[in-house]
């Protein structure tokens, strides 16, 4: 086992050895070719330029948005701490825990932003609402919105052959954050209002964010935890990049954090790990849209991560007692 | 350790259902950006199409050669078994042997190809000629070729951002055999005479193939080893793919066979294992040009290539001891 520790060891070095600990920003749009450069070396990069001329861009603010879904409903994650899919202690027992789910009025979700952001020095309210439902919302409850952007990006759908899987429209501000998490996607991240800031790190540093299986709960309307008997979540990953851990792997863990400002385009490759918090603009609100494609599975990358994961769960097993202790206290 | 084994076993097996057993044949020159596509998944293709309208598609041939040559020496390998750079046991240890090398006037050479295609039924000859200098060669001793064909391949250069490292003749008969090696370059193949057949292995192989450290020796001008002191070859492959081995790892290799015509381009990925056989001509002749390209160190691919190699060193100690007794008797 120790061979392997040393083994990971020496990824992780040389493969930072290799590769830049900071986000490039590029003017963009990039060509095809170009972009198909950052997705082969699975590389995250800024590009700018790439929304001129998008309505979105040009037009969204909180009277435009509350004008066009006048009469809408959407749905919204309501949390107790703006933490939606975040890792939970429940009777001392961590817990992946989902966020309620509500449906109401696109305008009423306006009024809730606008009234934090009035009073924002005030402690966060009991009830954080974030609208963030990742299932190609664009073509569901915000297709009014559809025409103030492309349904894809052009450069993106010519290097990776398709169209995207799916486009989503976020809406929230500064109380909502988004834990430490991976997904099987290439991801171009689009902000339209306000900030967000991005702690990434690589998907080979599985290892340093302690991967786990974590039992699954939800909150509830009033911000109870319910457990769901029975369900589990693989590989989820238990460090908050902002706290740390004491473990020898964190320590050879390399965050790296990126702005991503109005008007800007994040490329985040597929599995790459990312903590997101944002910081509402001018009207209280943070809006992004983000475009889903299909990760490729084919080539090495896929089967390799998937193996540097197997060889990590041997080395973290060697440290559970401890780790056992010191997360799930009871 | 066995844990290693198993994460190493799944690799291979999740590599192989992801991705094809055979090289594809695709109607080329491709773009720039499809063959980028080919890159990204370091996946091996034979391109149709790519030498159209080269002279030396056209034009080389016996007669034509020796024309433009005349007067010109080259280099020339010669080996009693038309196998440079491999593995022969001296007094019963396995040694990287490399081939003893001769400048020579290129019609001389031309002699030695004809006569022995003339003879071509009878055994080899205790002395076997290939040029082979692989130096980029084309801009040396084939200078004088080099307006015969581009000095770089536009697609691979605008794909790659670069122009091409080395670009190299190969002139010999079927009597040589290039033994299973790998290069770190992306390789682009061009057969112009005869036929070459490879057996190719992807870079995640390495187990299988049973990578290891010989020490190294020459051909002398007579045929004899020559051991060379304190030298040696890390990580060369010492399987036989045409012999096999009956090690547990051999058994989960997926050789992939692919026959290269005149005027094809194979396109080897970087970190391939390949075993090269080739075909004489109706003049006597196989001829290649290839084009390397130097491969991309950034991004998760070559330092995953590596971990996995570390990983599978400790896999092979645990054999070692069947394995030396196999391959060292004394």
């Amino acid at each position: 086992m120790q061979s392997t520790e040393r083994a990971l060891e020496g990824l992780l070095s040389t493969y930072h050895e290799l590769n830049n600990a900071f986000v490039p920003r590029v003017p963009g749009p990039p060509t095809p070719l170009d972009f198909l450069q950052h997705v082969r070396r699975n590389q995250p990069v800024v590009f700018t330029g790439v929304m001129e001329g998008w309505g979105a861009l040009e037009q969204w603010n909180d009277r435009y948005l509350r004008e066009k879904m006048e009469g809408c409903n959407i749905d919204v994650a309501i949390t107790p701490l703006g933490n939606a899919d975040s890792i939970v202690s429940v009777d001392g027992v961590e817990h992946f825990v989902k966020p309620y789910t509500s449906s109401e009025s696109f305008s009423s979700f306006m009024d809730y932003l606008r009234s934090r952001h009035m009073d924002a020095s005030s402690t966060p309210p009991s009830t954080i609402k974030y609208a963030q439902s990742q299932d190609g919302n664009l073509s569901k409850e915000f297709t009014v919105l559809a025409s103030d952007l492309p349904s894809s990006l052009a450069f993106a759908d010519s290097a990776l052959s398709h169209t995207p899987d799916a486009v989503n429209v976020w809406i929230g501000n500064s109380d909502s954050t988004s834990a430490l998490h991976k997904d099987n996607y290439e991801n171009l991240y689009c902000q339209v209002l306000g900030k967000k800031n991005f702690i990434l790190l690589s998907p080979l540093e599985g290892i340093c964010v302690r991967e786990k299986t974590f039992p699954v709960a939800s909150y509830d309307d009033q911000g109870k935890v319910v457990v769901e008997e029975g369900q589990s979540v693989n590989c989820w990953p238990s460090v908050d990049p902002d706290v740390g851990d004491s473990g020898k792997w964190w320590g050879k863990a390399r965050p790296i954090s990126v702005e991503l400002h109005r008007g800007e385009v994040l490329y985040l490759p597929a599995l790459w790990y990312h903590k997101v918090f944002q910081e509402e603009g001018d009207e209280g609100i943070c809006c992004a849209v983000n475009y889903w494609y299909d990760m490729d599975f084919e080539g090495p990358f896929y089967s390799m991560v998937q193996f540097v994961r197997d060889c990590a769960k041997d080395c973290e097993s060697l440290e559970g007692g401890n780790e056992q202790e010191k997360h799930i206290p009871r």
